[in-house]
């Protein structure tokens, strides 16, 4: 049995997300891999609490929906955040999951680089150090020994990473195909169902699966953003979010829905990241393909990706479940393969 | 740079695809793991050819089509086999790929034991000893320190364990329904398309796809033996051949074909291992599919798995390629993760 000290910050989907599963299911982890996963810190925007001897996401859940806040617990910290939170925390590992921006990709940027500072091991939920900081985030990880896992930022849960790194091996990928963007797919499948793009957009806002602003989701930037993270890891190529070509779906009309479906077909936003000779290129943009298509089949909020190889032909993957619980899953099933990496697990 | 000493076993579709693979692409084990994977030792029906520097590839396919069988080679010994040929070659991995049955799981039982007696780990095509022997060949590695892996058994290349090992974390798989045999689907899918049984059989056949006696595959013998090991591996239970309610395809009519087809349907030999209370069963039946459901669009040697789970609804996967090129990569993929477990990889 080996505890696993864990410090989030966020409190949002994906971490209130955490707090539920472990409330919930945190047996199946040490039930499975020996592995008891302890939350000795959470931040979010209002404060933090900390306990070295771990605090109960009961409680934290119940503080987040009285105060607004994880600080609202007993002995909570209002203002607590930072490099001071990290220290209070004593964690191993950091599951940052604070809501980001790809202008400065703060505060995960500076959690990410204060935690492999203390030695920690690191677990992104948020994009934006990644799509700006890539090499830097990986060569200080390196350097210091440490970890850096990331399954939950490029379309969880969908097992893109698990399957390039466990499963394609001897087999090159040559290409990328996917729709990693729940919410523009949900989108779509109302619309080729007879929804306007506005009542699309107002439907997966009442759903809670579009933020007010949904530009993030409909203009391509969350796809371009996993189209980036993804040339890094499975092509090691450096690009950077205007190097994609993107186009969202505001664009998509009646007459053009209404053309594809007499033919069979439908409207997806579609990922691709393309080796092409010795370059990577990216792009997002709305394709027509059959309801047959291993993509062109997914509605709603799922998900799916096609990785496309010289000596396998295509392998796809593909997800129902998107949202805060199965990110939060993502997260851990990243601490645990890290756990294992690290010779925790028994 | 680690070597890694391979004994392979058979060498028909998955043995020849080995030797291709190592002549074609073994340096790509070598530059992304370190690894330089050397056959030390192939045994075939005729006889086996050994040597401690390591066989060559391209002598090994030579000396079978010349002599029909690799004891052909420049050295080769005639009728060596067994315990002799496993002394002979020693190797750290046996690659057990020998044709097999699901009477006494001859020879690949035999050789798995006289692997694991020799301190060898053990990947195995073959899948006699996992439907007859499963427990007492897992408890052998246990207690020698050995480890068995056999992702080449359940449909490969299908990255069925690797996503149950490595992504489904935290949850708990309820159902995995699968088309885990080709050559059935290859059969189905041209009679939707017009052929009628025999038509079908004889196509797949002459695409050598299909043995001369077709029953392993349309009598859906093949798919309750993946069924087998797939209860095994995911739910831990003990089932027998016996134990899968098995029906193939050979009652499937024309007129049940064009009534699917007036329905947008097609049918599918679809496998089944489910979780039913504190016991777990497995059929193998052709059932009705739409196109657009994940496992109705796969056609020709299409393969695919749905996992059913609590917590992350569905999740699945599914493969282009089939056969003898992508079995012999599943095998070395069994062989690089096997390397990675035991610290062999840089």
């Amino acid at each position: 049995m080996t505890d696993v000290r864990l410090a989030l910050t966020g409190f949002g989907n994906v971490g209130r997300g955490v707090a539920e599963i472990l409330r919930q299911n945190g047996d199946r982890y040490f039930d499975a891999y020996g592995l008891r996963l302890v939350l000795t810190g959470v931040a979010d925007r209002g404060g933090a609490a900390v306990s070295r001897a771990g605090l109960l996401p009961a409680d934290l859940i119940a503080a987040k929906q009285e105060h607004g806040t994880v600080a609202g617990v007993a002995g909570g910290h209002a203002g607590l955040a930072g490099d001071a939170f990290l220290d209070a925390a004593g964690a191993q590992v950091l599951l940052e999951g604070a809501s980001t921006n790809f202008t400065d990709a703060e505060p995960g940027w500076s959690y990410a680089q204060g935690a492999l500072r203390r030695g920690m091991d690191v677990v992104l939920a948020s994009k934006g150090a990644l799509v700006l900081h890539f090499d830097e985030l990986m060569q200080g990880a390196r350097q210091g020994g440490r970890l850096v896992r990331y399954s939950a930022t490029i379309g969880a849960p969908l097992p893109i990473l698990e399957i390039a790194d466990r499963a394609l091996i001897g087999v090159r990928i040559l290409e990328l195909q996917g729709i990693v963007n729940a919410t523009a797919n949900q989108i779509l499948s109302l619309m080729s169902e007879g929804a306007t793009y506005e009542e699309g957009v107002l439907a997966a806002q009442e759903a809670g699966i579009a933020e007010t602003d949904p530009t993030l989701d409909v203009d391509g930037w969350d796809a371009a953003a996993k189209a980036v993270i993804l040339a890094r890891a499975l092509f090691g190529a450096p690009l950077a979010l205007d190097d994609v070509e993107r186009q969202g779906i505001r664009g998509i009309s009646t007459p053009d829905l209404e053309n594809a479906k007499q033919a069979g077909q439908t409207y997806k936003l579609i990922a691709r990241v393309v080796r092409d000779g010795n370059s990577v290129r990216a792009t997002v943009s709305p394709e027509r393909r059959p309801h047959s298509d291993p993509l062109g089949r997914l509605r709603g909020q799922e998900m799916g990706v096609v990785f496309k190889t010289d000596l396998l032909g295509d392998v796809t993957t593909t997800v129902e479940g998107t949202g805060g619980p199965s990110t939060a899953l993502t997260v851990l099933r990243d601490v645990v393969n890290l756990a294992r990496e690290r010779g925790w697990t028994s």
